[in-house]
């Protein structure tokens, strides 16, 4: 999957580039938004959308979302290069996302630079992220692959039911975090990574079979299997963050803990607060709760959490997710190279030790 | 115009309300926005999407797009009563800017009360904000009026439309807002009150004319009526803001010039740099450019810009907008009685003086 990547990578790009120049002029406004009632000012969009979106994908970005979407394209063999455009839908869009949670979120850095509103405005920072939701499906009115119009239609209808959900989930995490208790279940949790983070991996399975016209059998299968190894990625985070941290404790001036002082509620939490006696489970709420910890305090929480057994129960729960997600690739016709691709990335997700 | 808006806000309100209950529950989410994988929070979606969109929307508002909704699906000959779902779309889709346009504006207030970041947090009010982007665009899909695929697709196409156009429209006024020098034609400040304005206009009048089967020339008349009348409104707008001002400079605590405090770069501006002497026109800039401005130069300013003749030149367009607009109307096959509610709402958006 690693040579896939860098494989498709300048093709990605080249396909943005089509869709949101690096320089605007006024006949790309009027082919791509329509003919002006008056008269566009290219200066203003140049800065108002371009500027902040190529800066944001200069950083970085392993364009996952694009190459997925056309390993899946392979896989139901067609030609990736006949739908580059739409492999640009859930790019652009996760892109989008990312300049909207930074504002959300108050965000510093991203990808080691400043978050874009500090560079823009967070005016202009956030139009452009909200201009990145729309635009990508534009593509489709576009109909570059030449598409009949049900196929058009059920796309719509398809990221419509994934970007309502995707906000459901968003709108979960953004109030867990600000409410003091842990009252959320596993359940509930796992339900937030599979709307905030899963449905953008569902758009990009589920874009690829409707393209292609797949049954809808199989564009179930590849969106479970999106989802799942979304939701296995998410957890695995989790986790990284609280084993790093017992590592790095005692590293001198290393910063460890950051999701137990930010009081994020992460599987492990739920987890450790169910299953811990109820005095260490009072306690892990009181830092969870608290303004700001001392390194110790923060070392006592993982310490509790470490003791539930929660990275276990966590581990043990991707790893169940990730073989969920595999039997749902095992279930259909792939070739042995699309399946092999697959079976990788979900592996790289829950293996990543960064 | 004043009784159909009185007779129908109520109902308008009943079939937000069906759409986005005040209060949530997990049969709810499970209906609109389908199975969860595991467990919905309902508690958490209450607050990060019904509190504040109930908050905002109990504060008032004449709920006139969507009543304009419904004067065009009458004149099209169809029974509003059976659209009120459709008549929610830019209803709320508007509500959801208002949000957003709040936290990008760094607002204090929305309808006399603090605006929706400072009561709920930018993160929520900004997911909600988002979140009323696309849960209108879902009824489309939930198709309540059993419309064809062929209209469904259709509506969708033009909402991507006019949507993408929106938000070049607000990042052009973001941009000019953010730039010193006042650079812009007349027809580009025409542009962005076309784009940002008119494009939810132009949703009331073609998503009615897209559900009920118009032929094109009559959805693209009655887009153009709503573009020009929103357009109208808008230099009505810097108007109201110039003569109130003037009329208000010498009461004694009186706010006055907010525009002119701004720098905000409207047509009357653009108008009174144009024209006035290079002296007059370079004080203007000077002022408009200032962090800060005594009452006597936001006076002196107001002073520029009148003996420029910028409010007559002003109101000469807005009139001549609102007459292309009537126009429009004249030229379908509408009943007297819908004709003369549209003629009113627009004669009501250049007559207000408050």
């Amino acid at each position: 999957m690693r040579e896939t990547l860098a494989e498709w990578r300048p093709a990605v790009d080249e396909a943005i580039d089509d869709l949101v120049p690096r320089e605007i002029d006024a006949e790309y406004l009027e082919s791509f938004f329509g003919e002006p009632t008056y008269e566009y000012d290219p200066d203003g969009i140049q800065r108002a959308l371009s500027d902040p979106l190529w800066d944001l994908l200069d950083r970085g970005g392993k364009r996952w979302r694009a190459v997925l979407f056309l390993v899946f394209v392979e896989g139901f063999g067609e030609d990736p290069a006949e739908y580059l455009p739409y492999a640009c839908i859930p790019e652009i869009l996760h892109n989008g996302t990312i300049i909207v949670d930074d504002v959300e979120d108050e965000a510093a850095i991203r990808r080691g630079e400043p978050a874009l509103h500090h560079l823009y405005g967070q005016d202009v920072a956030l139009n452009a992220g909200n201009a990145m939701y729309f635009l990508p499906l534009k593509i489709l009115t576009e109909n570059p692959a030449d598409l009949p119009a049900e196929q058009r239609l059920a796309a719509y209808e398809m990221l419509m039911y994934e970007l309502n959900r995707t906000h459901l989930g968003q709108g979960m995490d953004i109030c867990w975090h600000n409410e003091h208790e842990v009252r959320v279940t596993p359940a509930q949790y796992l339900e937030m990574c599979a709307c905030k983070t899963g449905c953008l991996g569902r758009i990009v399975a589920r874009l690829a079979a409707i393209i292609t016209d797949q049954p809808p059998e199989v564009e179930e299968a590849v969106a479970n299997y999106a989802e799942l190894t979304a939701v296995a990625f998410q957890i695995g985070d989790d986790i990284l963050d609280v084993e790093n941290s017992l590592g790095r404790a005692g590293e001198f001036g290393k910063e460890f803990g950051n999701d137990v002082r930010e009081g994020k509620k992460t599987l492990l939490v739920i987890h450790a607060i169910e299953e811990s006696p109820p005095d260490r489970a009072q306690r892990l709420q009181e830092i969870l709760e608290a303004n700001a910890n001392t390194d110790e305090e923060v070392l006592e929480a993982l310490s509790i959490i470490e003791e539930a057994g929660s990275i276990e129960d966590a581990r043990e729960r991707a790893l169940e997710l990730a073989a969920q997600a595999r039997e749902e690739i095992d279930g259909l016709d792939f070739d042995a190279e699309t399946s092999r691709k697959l079976r990788e990335f979900t592996q790289f997700v829950i293996d990543r030790d960064v």
